[in-house]
């Protein structure tokens, strides 16, 4: 019996969130979890479908990207998860979609601004938008410089990972994480009804304000601060 | 056996509509009865899973919001239900979504006008869409503030809460409430389905008129008038 | 045993087709059949929610809108199918609803444009939308001059109730018919589908033409011409 | 027993996952499945409902669109699937439909821009939307021409049917082929998500700039280029 039996139980349920939340069609979308004592995460197959997607198909990768166990193909995006889980010790799962209103902002190369609670209620940034890549980062090792078109756009906006779990990347799609694999697949569908929200606000009234500090600082800190009080002790 | 077992039950059944009824994405909402004899009112615990949700985890809270029953934390909103029901003496039921629509008009702060016969058919004005809070306010007793936001528009605009039963609050999202929880979960998808007509009608044709006065008297009257002719006697 | 059994079975079964294509919310629609021999109509009880509404509670009416047979009150729009029913002998059947995107249009005081094939294999022309009535007419026999509305437009037009078999009333709803009810039904549903795709094509190019006249004929004549060829003889 | 009984069923099969994918209302598509060995494809009767359609429904025809056998009349279309059959030696299946927003672009006569990588892992082009016919080919042998003038636009263009799997039609709708029938009809999913997705980006956006070259090369080669690796080898 593989030793990474639970990893990958835990991965395949995860992945299997993501079309029951309408967040994926046919295979555009894989969720990886990370096991940091072992130094390795299992990631989905490759291009397989979901619905014949069975636990003991999940591959188990290291940091390099290497497979460790398993006889698929990892994930074509199986580069730019081992960055982020090497750079960003904080977290333990990834998930990757093309859900619909977050890709449709990532292809106009915008932000998504915070317009509402439902947004502050998860981060008190806007969404980030990573410009698209140079020419050269595409043609070379273009999944691993993904990874690290994230992180340098996390630096150089003073962003943390633990506080804003989410990002687009210009021209391609969304990416979040969590400290669990369960909240990575909680924060891909907050982002895309975020998405949602803020697609129809901006197309109702293109200049509308972004929210107030105040309203962001109260709502991210009822349910995130010190003193939260959301949710159950 | 709790004396509140009616009540539990009552509001159990009126927040598991919300899902139902697709106007909530996993915890973003809340629906709340009260037994005005009593001097209580009945609400859901904060951030549970409506699939895991059961009848004896409804809290029982006091007009000041204090637990009167339940071991678990009531929802974080409820000190706004408690300013509505404390001074609306005439509703019985309050319902608190982040339904699509309903909150782009409301990040947008924008009212939603009344367009065709669908709203005349509940209401005879535009749905009300509460300003910002001042800064102090949200700094203070946040969601005391927000029940008092909502009465003080009332107020300004001269709406009564028995004509009116629906507003959205600027940046948030909507509350809805009505004689019975029953008819607060129903206003609230009446005004999803509202905020998404209005949505389109608007983009379509962005300086589409408002309805003229004498189709919003006939409609409502034949719903709501003493010659009304709309339901069963 | 009632002489209108089979009336109320077919009524029943064409109102329930509302909801499952997706047409109606809660109560908002009915749909009426007609007995010509006998020279009455089924139609569905106002406000009886779909998921109670049995074949015994439908309601027999004449063409001036009198009860026949039944218990219930009929459907507050019964006296708009009564004048539809008794000027135009060629129709079976005729179907309210408040669609969502063919509502959106109405509340816009907009035809909807013929632009694509999936409109002309059902009429060569656009959806008309009646304009307001006069203040007058509003207050007065309401319902039944909304039939006179949908009417006279027609004749103002040069339309046929048998070419083009759906009209939007300005500010409040479309309204379809057909040979049978199940025409009715289906004209319904293909009513939303096009308003939803005329919005699309409109809100992405607000200067789309329309379909060229050529085609126009082509779609309308394979469909129901003298030498149509689509559907089995 | 039918010599046909496998292509019948293969094309059954495929039409039947039309409507489960949302991509079809009532009757508005048909699928069809070439036996390049015998000389003859299989495709929908015309007008029959998929929830009655049964495999022995289907209609065998050879590439002059004349029935070889079957007893119902084929797709309207059918010609249109001829001459791409005869045409294009290297596809083996056709799918036609008016998915919703794929539709609405052709209806807009515009090309669905290449914006992100959703798009760019199927197609190297903007999909591509052939203009609307002359008079006389429509007046003509209207659905041999519709095949035609899919021919000719690639041909204009430079496109190869391998690489381009679809097309809009203007005024239209679009269709889809591929090395299979069951990649025709992925692809009519694809395009519909990838119709989608681009008229939010051009509604959110209206100056959105186009894929880079570089994106586009390296999507589309991970997936389909010699040194692939996406997907299971």
């Amino acid at each position: 019996m593989s030793q990474y039996q639970d990893l990958k139980q835990a991965c395949y349920e995860a992945n299997m969130q993501l079309p029951k939340l309408g967040l994926v069609l046919f295979t555009f979308g894989n969720a990886s979890v990370v096991d940091r004592d072992k130094g390795v995460f299992a990631i989905k197959p490759s291009g397989v479908p979901y619905d014949t997607l069975r636990p003991e198909d999940i591959v188990i990768v290291d940091f390099d990207a290497n497979t460790v166990e398993g006889s698929g193909r990892p994930s074509s995006d199986t580069k730019t998860h081992a960055v982020l889980f090497r750079h960003w010790p904080e977290i333990g799962g990834i998930v990757h979609t093309h859900s619909t209103y977050a890709t449709a902002w990532a292809q106009a190369q915008l932000d998504i601004p915070i317009l509402g609670t439902t947004h502050a209620d998860h981060l008190t940034a806007d969404v980030p938008c990573a410009p698209p890549m140079d020419d050269a980062m595409i043609a070379g090792n273009y999944e691993h410089q993904t990874g690290w078109q994230i992180i340098n756009e996390f630096e150089k906006r003073g962003l943390s990972p633990r506080e804003v779990e989410m990002v687009l990347l210009s021209n391609h799609a969304p990416f979040t994480w969590g400290k669990t694999v369960e909240k990575a697949v909680y924060n891909s569908a907050v982002l895309e009804e975020v998405a949602r929200m803020a697609y129809l606000s901006c197309t109702l009234r293109p200049d509308v304000p972004r929210l107030k500090q105040a309203l962001i600082q109260k709502h991210y800190e009822r349910k995130h601060g010190a003193n939260s009080y959301y949710g159950q002790r």
